[in-house]
């Protein structure tokens, strides 16, 4: 066989049907976000990012960079081993607690990310409760389907956020088999938000343990960033919560919290944890430091509500096509992915704005759109500015106003 | 069915068997490696590391660590988005570029980890090339092994290092179908090095794509540190190399470097890839000085030859049971799994010396083991109290001299 020409194949049907991904080059600016600068070949201008996961800002925050810059100083770039094999920092512990404190569970782990802490998290249950059965929100994210895929385990599909469809395929199955259900609580690409007070109802009638992704909510939603089970008093009832350092926390890496014993289990059997090396102290410590922070300030999530809510008025008033959504996460349909992507390419060329364009698979065909993310940083002035540009590109576009 | 008590069960009897693992809880001290403080409780103590895999000692390069703050200072601490929305830094780009240089290929790829690098660019490559039958070392790492197992792929396990084996399971497959096969280059538990011209030369004669693990390698073997492959000149031969960025040249990340082709197949279809937040820009700025520094070090690979040479006539000149190895990884055998545990623990104990004991399922029932890896900072005053520290175990445990 020739491998070369097979992937030159492949890579060649992507662009024709206008799938491939060209990733914009940038440089982010502590101090100045959500400022960037954007390499083009040599050249080099500058953006304004409005598609940035570092929902809060906390990837600049002053005291999240001096604590990880003092960690390097002490001890040094990396962890030097896996967490049995000389890995384990004295600041991977210290973070696990304030997690497992967050969150109001016995203890937590963390991960390299949260792709991983998903993926490695949920093979693990799942292959290892003996006939587990698998009860997955059709929305889920690819991390947590992979981790399903990766168990083998018998699997259903509940309709999303449809806690009477998961009542009756729960119903359906003997109920002595053990059984796993998973569900997000903020979906990113429409910012719908998970009923979990009666997804939790329904997996508790059948005995099911509860899987929780609170990725997009973590340090956002609740009275101390716990996140939406938090804000919804309902910590206690879910099984698992995993969530990730790298978007309302603005580092990396990725982390479960749970009972002692499930946080013991995962950490004992599960590979994607034991056979790789631990996160460099560094990123514990800026990590550590953006919880603490977060945990203590309900004024940046109120601000962080309220640019959301003015973002999201200012579009209507404009007439854009803003879709209904519950949370920080501010889509605008265009509903075809080339338009889309040209959208996005004249934001960029001719208002210096960055939107990358979310095309299927991310989101179903005819749905495709631009996918905002105010943070607390974003101005008014910047908006204003972002509303202009929109208005250029649907008007040369010629867009739909129609969400 | 009660989880909590299913948990329990299986950590008791993990417990049973010995096989339950205690992280030793550390902070690692930039400028005073391999030297560490152990948390004990509430307790601090000094300790010297003899397991780390930092084995370079890159992880407290001065350089390393500068340019990992400087790029905290200009960029933040996280890279605030996957690489395809806002993610991707300038410095990612030129790490990229600076590991297929280095690797002499067309392309490189970063990961959030040398173990997402393989299950990603293996699951992807294997599970998409129509038909494709994966061969496999007995002894490969787990996280080839989850990768083989992700894609579903059909599979063949040949021989440890056995070039003859691989070609008979080969011979005996239909010669259309795609085949990959996956080797490791230095096997990090026993420190055999693979027969890579034997093994190329029959991957060529049937065609088959051939994937390399050089994490234990990169950084330490060749004449800039590509590795094995770099060494025995066969670096072009290869279909796809891949590495680590937390060992050899100790920070963290992972990636594969090969041809443009099939490294943008990898990268449009890896979901491991696609669908997690990057590395922070701090990550890429470390790794990619540390590659830098590496390259143009060739004394520094010479002095860790020299320690992991004199430490082996030194374990060999006290009659302790040093295990055949032919890179700088030096297994010391204890042989059971219970004792070997016990080692360890008196060496820390009564030596302050930190070594981790390496049981089953690391290594077989009946091998467990010390395993050093002396690094260029290790000195013979440290050598010597670490063989003092030995036969004062080996006595007080009766163990055998015989490797
Ligand atoms: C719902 C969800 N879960 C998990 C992840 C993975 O988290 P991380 O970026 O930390 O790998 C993401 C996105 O990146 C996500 O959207
Ligand atoms: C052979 C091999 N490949 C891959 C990995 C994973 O690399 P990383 O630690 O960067 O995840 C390891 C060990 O950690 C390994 O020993």
């Amino acid at each position: 066989m020739d491998y070369e020409k097979f992937f030159t194949e492949r890579l060649d049907a992507l662009k024709r049907v206008g799938d491939y991904r060209v990733f914009a080059e940038l440089e982010r600016c502590a101090g100045d976000f959500p400022r960037a600068r954007r390499h083009v070949g040599d050249a080099v201008e500058d953006v304004t990012v409005w598609c940035s996961n570092d929902y809060m800002g906390m990837g600049q925050h002053p005291e999240v960079l001096y604590a990880m810059q003092e960690a390097i100083a002490q001890h040094g770039a990396g962890a030097g081993g896996t967490r049995n094999i000389s890995g384990t920092n004295h600041l991977h512990v210290l973070l696990e607690r304030e997690l497992a404190d967050l969150h109001g569970k016995e203890a937590a782990l963390i991960f390299t990310s949260g792709y991983v802490a998903n993926m490695t998290a949920l093979a693990t249950l799942a292959s290892r409760l003996p006939g587990c059965i698998v009860y997955s929100d059709a929305l889920n994210h690819n991390s947590m389907i992979e981790g399903l895929r990766h168990s083998r385990a018998e699997k259903r599909i509940f309709k999303h956020n449809d806690p009477a469809d998961l009542d009756r395929l729960l119903a359906a199955d003997d109920p002595e088999r053990p059984k796993l259900v998973m569900f997000e609580s903020v979906y990113s690409m429409d910012g719908d938000v998970a009923p979990l007070d009666a997804l939790l109802t329904v997996c508790e009638s059948h005995g099911a343990f509860s899987y929780l992704d609170e990725v997009h909510a973590v340090g956002m939603y609740g009275a101390r960033g716990g996140g939406i089970a938090e804000r919804d008093g309902v910590m206690d009832r879910v099984g698992v919560i995993q969530g990730t350092l790298a978007k309302g926390f603005g580092v990396i890496g990725g982390y479960v919290a749970a009972s002692a014993a499930t946080v013991d289990f995962i950490r004992s059997f599960g590979n994607g944890f034991i056979f790789t090396t631990a996160l460099p102290p560094a990123i514990a410590a800026g990590a550590l430091t953006s919880v603490r922070i977060i945990k203590n300030e309900p004024g940046l999530r109120a601000r962080h509500q309220e640019r959301a809510a003015t973002l999201k008025a200012k579009l209507r008033a404009a007439g854009l096509p803003v879709m209904p959504s519950e949370s920080h996460v501010v889509p605008v349909l265009v509903g075809d992915p080339v338009a889309c992507r040209r959208a996005s390419d004249l934001l960029m060329e001719r208002h210096a704005i960055y939107v990358q364009p979310i095309n299927y698979p991310t989101v179903p065909h005819g749905t495709e759109r631009l996918r905002l993310t105010p943070t607390p940083y974003h101005t008014d002035a910047q908006m204003d500015r972002l509303i202009e540009g929109l208005l250029d590109v649907w008007r040369l576009l010629d867009l739909s106003a129609a969400a």
